[in-house]
């Protein structure tokens, strides 16, 4: 079911009663100025609401788990928030209990200078693990963000850009659609790049199955001015985040900080009693709105991932079980030689197959599929069928690979376990920007 | 027990009995020459027995795995064998039947020329997946190599480079040791470079736990004077692939290629019945001598592993279980991350507690130790504590983890199971290596 949505300016304000901005104020102690936002990439944001929120969220599955998933796992079951606090620079984690009480001050000050109660405040942080939170740095800028919050697309802007760390540009949606006879607004930023395979639940607890490894973290902050309950909203933030962000992989590192929230702060005037009791149509419309969201969201981590040059849409069908489907996506996606062959712009249907035969899905060799198709197309190129290779020549298969954005269609042809996964190449930017120069501690990735 | 050996010269053919030759037949259809060996690299080996062996083998456990394993996994069972003929160029694999013929073709081309059975003759294939061999040209190259066989160091270092595809150096290693009061020799030749993440078994099926992902292929062809039964020779190639073969990763992708044969001749007159029913003492000296081998051969693959720079030793202690152990070496030696901060020189210990808290294997922060030695040297020098960092300075860890070989040490603390795994970095050579170049076909890998 395809639905079309009106896209707004302004991510996260764009939706009824929500303010942000964002400021400089140097939390990787770079020491190279004093607070001013001149030169600087902003560092911190806070996005506020007027109105209480419901609230759901989903976090890391990674067993070490940093201070601010801590904190947010216990606030979001509570199911309301009114603020976010997020900082870039510095992910603490791997911090021990300085850590968790930092991060807690964090929401502390935060809460005191809007208002607020601090358990209304949320909060989250991205960058180098192990190095102590900059208190002093981080109350500054505090003090300095909130007479700057506004609903301008500028101040969405620069919220998206102080959730940045190695992405090299912000990433918002928004949009606009019809519930229950009003109209809504949902509206996202997203941070990633690095450090990138998400595998999210609503509390930080593995599921069955984890996927098999992500590192500069994705966060992700998600408003509406809908009305809904928290009970059905946590579900539908699920059933997003399984479409979306839980789909992507950069570079198969699972981060100690990935973070999504939702809030949703009820000023469109929907009846919340729609949604609670919702009707089908309802709920349908607002998760597909969600999804839509999200999954936008995640395909713009994946496409300014660090150092890629070609997104590939994995779309593995006819798997034993989905997570048999699942499990040989993230093979595939995840094998530095089919990532470099992607770079390459070689059509190697040999690794892809390699890759399969060692993942944990059943594969058996004479009924693999493999092909290629422009994005979103259905006219795919086979280049292997039933595991021999197709009557397609080199050069037609180089130049279905050649695009920087193409679908890899893989059919397993043993069930019906389907899986799509959002992948990157590998590519000499990749290794260059994570080896960083040790004579220069400021190049250091997270 | 470490145990001295004395090294010899001529590997493969430093026990008594065996000899070996090896030849360009452009196997990879380059057609730049005419079967001259001058400027071309050798692509086609015989090793030949002037006696039956006995032998053991073990294959990948990838699901999609290559005709010339099957044909030797089939082979092997029977417990016979007197010679193997191996390629480099093309894999033989993703080859349907006319594949499987082709690999059996080999074997009886092979045995015709030497005047032996066909199922006393093995068969190991390395190179480009999915093309089908070119036989005219092994036909060809096998009846040149066979009146060159001889057993000079020269015969074993031509052997050495015929099975080569990235590698940039042949890998030879022999011993003598005495068994039974007489002087046994064993020795062999490997190959490996990309692709490499070895989990072979005895019969090519699966083990409860693959390992998370090999493709260059690996080969090991071992050959030794003892006199040993085969029932016994294959579990103690089981031991020694368990801690050598099975416990490397370059780029953590499993290969469909992967083999490693020993074929014992006994020539060197041990009495066969002292290893039937061997002495402890017997026993265990032809498997520490086994072990050291194939460790010795088993580094090298990752010391020449495709643009490899820096090798580390990964020692995981105090896991729950040595599954654990090896679940979280593995995690942390293919993590993109750690090996491009290995690359960079860089300490980096957040993303080894982040690839460590994502693998499946338990991991409790505070109670994680993360620290260095050099190679083989008890004196670490710890950067986390109980998941704190500890007082070693930047500059101090830079340091440790400078050389272009050294060991991480990582200690769990939560039961008693223990792995080593020989990893190693992630360099812009490996990803310009293997994105290929499409306009010259040739430069493209496996």
């Amino acid at each position: 079911m395809k639905r079309s949505f009106r896209n707004l300016e302004g991510s996260i304000v764009a939706p009824l009663g929500f303010t942000t901005a964002g400021v400089f104020c140097d939390i990787k102690r770079l020491g190279t100025g004093k607070g001013s936002d001149k030169g600087q990439k902003r560092d911190l944001t806070l996005i506020v609401s007027e109105a209480p929120c419901t609230v759901a969220g989903l976090f890391t599955t990674n067993q070490v788990c940093a201070a601010p998933v801590k904190v947010c796992v216990e606030r979001v079951r509570q199911g309301t928030a009114q603020a976010i606090v997020v900082n870039s620079g510095n992910a603490n984690a791997c911090t021990g209990r300085p850590g968790l009480r930092d991060a807690r001050n964090m929401t502390a000050v935060a809460a005191k200078i809007l208002g607020l109660q601090p358990e209304h405040v949320l909060v989250g942080s991205t960058g180098r693990i192990g190095v102590a939170m900059p208190m002093d740095n981080v109350r500054a800028g505090i003090a300095k963000v909130a007479p700057l919050l506004g609903r301008t697309p500028e101040h969405a802007a620069h919220a998206a850009e102080a959730i940045m760390t190695s992405d090299t540009q912000p990433k918002q949606v928004a949009i606009e659609f019809k519930l229950d006879g009003r109209t809504v607004r949902l509206g996202g930023i997203c941070k990633g790049a690095g450090m990138i395979q998400p595998g999210m639940s609503a509390t930080g607890a593995r599921p069955a199955a984890v996927p098999q490894g992500l590192h500069a973290t994705m966060l992700a902050f998600l408003t509406t001015d809908a009305n809904i309950d928290a009970r059905i909203l946590q579900p539908m933030l699920e059933e997003a985040v399984a479409l979306s962000f839980n789909r992507i992989t950069v570079d198969g590192d699972m981060s100690t900080n990935d973070t999504v929230l939702l809030l949703a702060n009820g000023l469109a005037g929907n009846s919340r009693a729609a949604v609670r009791k919702p009707t089908a149509a309802a709920r349908r419309t607002f998760q597909a709105a969600l999804n839509h969201v999200c999954l936008q969201l995640a395909y713009k981590i994946v496409r300014d991932g660090e150092g890629v040059h070609r997104v590939v849409t994995l779309r593995v069908q006819g798997a034993r079980s989905n997570a048999d489907a699942d499990a040989a996506a993230r093979s595939v996606g995840n094998s530095p030689l089919v990532k470099t062959s992607w770079h390459g712009g070689d059509p190697n249907w040999g690794r892809i197959i390699d890759a399969l035969g060692y993942s944990p899905a059943t594969i058996v060799e004479d009924k693999v599929d493999i092909g290629y198709s422009a994005t979103g197309s259905k006219k795919v190129l086979w280049s292997l069928r039933r595991g021999q290779p197709t009557q397609a020549t080199f050069q037609e298969l180089c130049k279905a690979v050649a695009p920087t954005e193409f679908d890899l269609h893989i059919r397993l042809n043993l069930g019906k376990g389907n899986a799509i996964l959002y992948a990157a190449d590998l590519t000499e930017e990749y290794v260059d920007f994570n080896k960083g120069n040790v004579a220069d501690p400021t190049t250091l990735g997270g």
